[in-house]
């Protein structure tokens, strides 16, 4: 099931606004990824100190992530300097996250970034040349 | 509220192929939209011939949307040509059509497309410059 469309901005508060506009509802507060201690973010099998700006629209059905990243390497700054702004992935909560990542491998998908968020942990595959869109698996700790 | 992501193909066979294969369902049968009579397609404003293949898979949350477009020109077959393959809209049902198209019209957002199915109607407004990612307008008749 599909949780989460996560779309890259340049400057997420005036997409907030605008969103919040569209959707007629208040505009999110954002706020930092974790410290790199915490999230002990990897991008492409080395560490990296990335963070970024998230905010989030709860919609009934999926939920809206903009992600503004800071300038140190990971899949959005790569992302939003290669494509500029716009959607960079389709999330999914599952559960097993070594396993699912290793059945994804099996098919193609590399392990491109992962990371500790507070409670729970992340990984984006590169699904692009089968599914034309990154993945991004989410375990949330119970 | 979300109800499906659009994404834009070159060969809807296996890129469905792949999904079933991802998400451990069964291939959906593709079918070509409407013929032009039915569609009543307009694209800038001008009567277009195109169609498309789609195919669809129901998630419990969200639809995900295969797009292949013939050369006709349309919002799939440009954004096709200037981004390649990738997700192509957001699209939320409504109702009221028109009034709903004057409201994002009146916030910068201009029609790019509109058109018929069997069963309702869709419109697709470039939302681009504001949510950086295009919204599709779906009426369902009672």
């Amino acid at each position: 099931m599909i949780t989460q469309i996560g779309i890259l901005v340049h400057d997420i508060e005036a997409v907030s606004k605008a969103y919040a506009d569209f959707f007629g509802v208040d505009t999110p507060e954002w706020f930092w990824t974790d410290t790199p201690d915490k999230a002990q973010t990897e991008y492409l099998g080395e560490p990296s100190q990335a963070r970024a700006k998230l905010a989030f629209f709860n919609m009934d059905s999926v939920q809206l992530e903009l992600i503004e990243p800071d300038s140190h390497p990971s899949t959005w700054r790569n992302h939003l300097n290669e494509h500029g702004e716009g959607p960079h992935h389709i999330a999914f909560v599952i559960e097993g996250m070594k396993e699912k990542i290793a059945i994804m491998e099996g098919k193609g998908m590399k392990l491109q970034q992962k990371g500790e968020y507070t409670g729970g942990r992340y990984a984006y595959l590169d699904s692009v040349p089968q599914l034309k869109i990154l993945v991004e698996l989410l375990e949330n700790d119970r």
